[in-house]
């Protein structure tokens, strides 16, 4: 298990004619997030696409009991829990001023260049088990 | 309940460097086909604010069995069932070529304009009445 | 010189809060006009890519006279004029209700798969010939 | 005139299949770094929009002589001259390992709530005056 925390701002590009951050935008944030998280634990995507691994979303799900304002501060705890099989799960939990507003998941699976599924390749499982 | 379909043309704008839709523009292909289907039944979003409503993402979930490519022509179908209380789910259903690439569902509430749940408005219900 | 009319719905994934197309966004809905104004002359962008050329722009300008609103439709000239060189300039012209809201130019140039700049290809040219 | 360096990571939802950021995404780089600019001047802009004006953009121009890739950290220089009567013209250079690769600028005037223009705000240019 890895987790961390990614912070963005809401800027104008996100926010919709209710005031709100618009609501798919919320996955972009999720990928920030997640996309730092692996750094953080030694795995950059361009790497992993450079040697031929993909990282794809299966699933993706959002509950939106909150909603984000332009120029707020986001802060995005991100947890990547172990495999089952060769889905991972990350889940995602968005805070503004320690107030819940989004929670959701995405699950994904390794693929090679030809989008076929493939097992997660050693060096990921690696530096998971590394970070824990 | 109601049903639509709403056909749409992938464009670059949408195409990530796996050479496939970026997983949160399918949410925005469903705001789309959500918008024309409300209208089909007599319901256009805009007269919807203009009485003093808004009708917010509670929720949103995705699987994405496959994918879409640059200049691909998608066919969305959405369907409205009844209400649950005041939670409203739509589902949608993406084919390419006939072969189904995502389906995935929305939840939303009626607010006011403070964004405080209200129950859904009689014109509404009657508009979703109508279609059936 | 080839014209074409590429017509588009606003929806909410694009509208900020003031009300109005967040700025970038026409810069999408160049891209889908001068897309369609390309396969109206018989030139598929897929195609240009699959014969291992890219078509990048090297800039972009827009005036906003005016702006759109959720729900508008919205009516896009592009024209595409001959080749200075090699580089070439597509002009865009949004109107909503017959009134101009947008205009602005993109400019491009050919590319290999490098990223190297190169003559505009045969065929290409031959399409836009034919076209006028 | 105030000047201001505003620092990005690129994420692939904003990159296309030619493998670099899509054109307009740069104009959504541009606005988080103007909304940094004037923060660091003393003007938030969810201020300015309280005190009932808004800054739409009026035009906006890009050059791309180079291009951003996922992964890429990206430097906004950001630079914010005097009026031309309402107007104000804001230039934008975007570097990427200390390369040039995208310019460009915006243009603003300020408008009221229902987007008539107006005179630019003393508060505005009290704070534009103050960061010289």
């Amino acid at each position: 298990m890895a987790e961390g925390v990614y912070r963005t701002r809401v800027y104008y590009r996100d926010v919709d004619q209710m005031g709100v951050v618009y609501y798919s935008r919320y996955l972009e944030y999720f990928e920030a997030a997640r996309t730092e998280l692996l750094r953080r634990i030694g795995v950059q995507v361009p790497d992993i696409e450079a040697r031929g691994y993909y990282l794809p979303v299966v699933a993706s799900h959002c509950e939106y009991p909150g909603s984000a304002r332009f120029d707020d501060l986001l802060e995005i705890t991100c947890r990547l829990d172990q495999f089952t099989g060769a889905r991972m799960r990350i889940e995602y939990r968005i805070n503004c001023e320690n107030k819940l507003i989004v929670s959701g998941y995405t699950e994904h699976c390794f693929t090679n260049r030809n989008q076929r599924p493939v097992r997660p390749p050693h060096f990921f499982k690696e530096a998971l088990t590394n970070a824990q």
